[in-house]
């Protein structure tokens, strides 16, 4: 099959072809609850190029060559002798990982694993190529009128936008305010998620007005130039004491820094993006009562959620599309944020 | 009246001798709702040396002299006009401010406060003194048995504690490990507070043996001495994975760093105590899905519910007494930790 | 002043005057907290209609001759000395009594009410008069935009159907299914502020087709004529399941048989309406893991938020003003449910 | 293999031999996840003599002959191809259902349960027998300490206790009452959870007093006899408010009339036991502004949960051991109340 493979590290980030488009043997099924999925769309994420740069090798074993793509939706190609939730056929959208429950509470049921510490995309193939090999339990069936191409974006920027919006929704009240820092491919899903779930003011920053333009049209209340001055105001906006809630899709120094800054007292800052450090004085985090809280994907049952919502219209993504043999030039506007919204490859 | 007053700050509190030991007029109430208190004990604690220090000078209006001591009790000497709840003679104990929203939500009633900004001990003058102005919303009185000498700590250090311990409960479950750093006067109230509410096992680390004699009467499963192979001894119990938990009364960079370091995945970090920064990559933080949490005291109801549990002897104070001419002996015995439990003025 | 006085109760309701229009003295301030309020607008609810019949006789002392009217907005005429939050002439809505303790938790803070158990239009005269006697604690200043008379309804049935509105939206989720059943006063609130603090599927079930009317107009997506067969029709929308949330605003045998064999397993059903009674076996409901919920008024805190909305413009009232006068026609019409929405009279 | 076997339904429970004890086929593995088990312990539960008696007819489709016996523990003796959790000769506690998913919700991840609809000891073969049919998903390993034969009550009668402790445990505040009706099998283990988990001080009734002797031994602060007068004693006890929490495990008319009526304004009645009817005005349901839940059984993650607490010594079980061919005398004691704790069945 067809594949877009990551043969090296790219430390700087400077390389203008991180990624080789190159024939390899189709994945293999292992166990009796494996599937093979045909993809139909596989999200490209400001994560591939976190991997890309070798950010996570030191929390994660990486072998090269590998196949990135942790967004993934398709068709079931192949199914192990044990699976039956699935057919030959389906059109299905892909869980990044073999558990629901990402959330480490080790507390929610009699799962049986035979995959542990499978991460597609991360520590095995992934979705940039024509097959992938997946785990029964990853799999969700997509209602017959939304296509995997159209909704692949859902599978990991979908659901971190979903987990963190309901997360929010569960304090926010009539009144509170909401700042989302970046209004990209999760910031853009999440604004729709937090208008469905709460009535909570929203507020996005974002460096491009490109992005802005497309946060006003999916329902922000109030946009800002992420420049010097957006602190001052949105205290001015909140009378002088900052929003209950922050979102920040960044995660770089500046970010995390304005972020915190503008949480008001008993607040909650939610960590999204990463890339920078977060430092406060011990004084001024006691005595401001702030949480901060760090969020890394989604449940099973966000995903589910999720779909429920798309399905209803509540939530319409913002997508553009490359061919699999484009994936550099699409990982290359990603990373100069040249386009509005959630970047697919198709194969 | 007597009061021990603060003249000058001493940003290295390298002085022998912070308080000065005085006359002074007694205090006047103002407002229809205020109330005169005759202190029986005011608790000496950590943040006392911090406002010596001058530390929270940045955070907050400090006009000198003043009188400290912000964990008082004692009995109702004389009330305003329109004060109803409580009667000359009455033993109470006050909440350190007057509001029970400490938490910022400004979410819980319909609280018309006259005093707003009333923190004594901070910017007005507090407990170590005969006398001190309070106003009728800080009162809470007790029960005939307890007396203000023995219960004034649970004004501060048990507030604080039991605000923590009760917000750890709701997410504990059995089997769940939790971590408190530090077995002074909050500590030692903290695990016995943890105790009643949920069933976790409680791990404590302290630098003094006499603190970990102390945890352990009161019910710590496992004491560990706070030396640099703390954190190995906390993996190597909990399989690897760290602790569900952790509550840091001491709040240094090294508490904090050991203490984030030991969150499991998915796990809380609560952070007490402070005078150090708390330091995190924003990859490490989304990576672990952990929650940080600054607390600072308590709520009205946090106050009734302790002293419920006072009362029933779910908990109980270990105090070391002193008189109020003695206050800096007393703050130098905190300082180097001579002492079991929390520190006590008596006028 | 004018007012509309109850003079004796009418158990059968066949009466065609409940109410005598007529001269009354004015209100006078008892306490340093009191405010006395110029009406506005004076919502008119099932309730007093209960109240006539003398429905709840068994449950308070009600003393006649009476004035009712406990949904009410207006104007500071008057204040106590000791009354700080509002200034005569400030238009304001009353909140039903004295405490935003409601819930009956007792948990809540340091309020010192000085009139418990003072429910205006229950024991104590209400707001079918000119003027009415309330209390500081009571009070919540509006916006300048919005009038008392507009507003009035939200003082009750705004509330509850806040209150009912923000519990189920903490457990309803994507996908999930909520029955309304009766859009009056209440229930066309209700479905908007679930519109706004969910994205919960709304099915609403009403005898008049006026009122479904209403219904759809605010946002219900599913509307049903209360007649022998709904319960089939909800049962084949949501696959045989049930809903998870039933929000019964009528509260007769019927709705509630009805309402909770809709009612899915594990689902809620909240009962706001009353008059009938609630009859389930106890292998059923054990069975069916249902959780049955009795609601009544909502709190401080609620009302603040209901507000927010309301001048946000997430939630419209549809109102019938009559004059005071007309008190009796107004009830009349409630009876036999001639009108859309909240009826309301003015002075 | 031997088994006590059900043939005929016995309405009126006057039978003296409801079961058979005979010799039948051994049961045989149909899935890749089937597991068999041989049975160490089988509680008897109030639910077998509603079973013999056809009361769960209506609800479920029974087939006779049955083997009754949902509360089982015991050693793996043969595991299906796919199996992987588990391995011969483990010795194990049997969660009555394959899913963890009781509750209802649909929402817990993802699960593929090939046995939907499968309650052994109610609609397929049970535990009152040498083997039992199982499925991996229904298995949790026991630690090497605990033998089948002492933790197989576990399975259900503590499930549905921690199930309801646990509700109840997250609302329960120091100050509290808690009432349990009746201290059998369910109550004894309920008690020493509440302990656990909360500080509630805990009221039993029961009209034993036997079992008001156990349940002073696990812990309970107070105990009455189940007569006329004990509604009386309970309102006299606190202050004429009634309890916070109610939790019934008996559900007959008089149970639920007298545990309604004794549950404070806003607090929660838990229903477990079952039989009689639950019958309120609504009008008094919305005015008491209570909470009314049914409960059954209980999640895996609860079951773990549970052995842990076991494990660490704070649940005791007290239990009186049958042997298999000895059930009717079994289900006659437990019929007449003559056994503390629970009763279970050895083969």
């Amino acid at each position: 099959m067809k594949a877009a493979l990551l043969h090296q590290f790219d430390e700087s980030l400077n390389g203008p072809d991180w990624l080789s488009y190159e024939d390899v043997s189709d994945p293999i099924m292992e166990e009796p609850t494996d599937v093979i999925v045909r993809i139909g769309g596989a999200g490209v994420c400001g994560t591939d190029l976190k991997l890309i740069e070798g950010l996570w090798c030191d929390h994660m074993r990486i072998e090269l060559p590998i196949i990135l793509g942790h967004e993934n939706a398709g068709w079931v190609e192949e199914i192990g002798v044990a699976v039956e939730s699935v057919q030959v056929g389906d059109p299905v959208i892909l869980h990044p990982t073999v558990s629901g429950d990402l959330q480490g509470s080790g507390a929610t049921g009699s799962h049986h694993f035979r995959k542990r510490g499978f991460y597609p995309g991360f520590n095995r193939n992934g979705g940039f190529a024509e097959y992938m090999l997946a785990e029964e339990s990853m799999l969700l069936k997509l209602p017959s009128h939304l296509s995997p191409m159209d909704t692949a974006p859902l599978a990991d920027a979908g659901l971190t936008a979903y987990n963190v919006a309901r997360r929010a929704s569960k304090h926010l009240i009539p009144g509170h305010y909401t700042l989302v820092i970046g209004a990209g491919g999760l910031g853009h899903l999440c604004i729709q998620i937090l208008r469905a779930l709460s009535s909570t003011e929203i507020i996005v920053v974002d460096k491009s007005e490109t992005a802005l333009d497309l946060a006003r049209s999916v329902g922000a209340h109030y946009t800002f130039i992420a420049d010097e001055h957006y602190t001052e105001k949105i205290l001015a906006l909140t009378g002088g004491k900052g929003v209950e809630t922050v979102i920040d899709f960044v995660g770089k120094d500046s970010s995390v820094n304005k972020g915190l800054f503008v949480t008001r007292r008993g607040g909650h800052y939610y960590l999204v993006g990463y890339g920078g450090r977060l430092t406060i004085s011990t004084l001024e985090l006691i005595r401001s009562e702030k949480t901060i809280v760090g969020v890394l994907g989604g449940t099973f049952s966000d995903l589910k959620e999720l779909l429920t919502m798309v399905d209803r219209g509540l939530v319409t993504l913002t997508t553009r599309e490359y061919s699999l043999s484009n994936a550099n030039k699409a990982l290359r506007d990603l990373k100069d944020r040249r386009n509005k919204g959630r970047t697919v490859l198709i194969p």
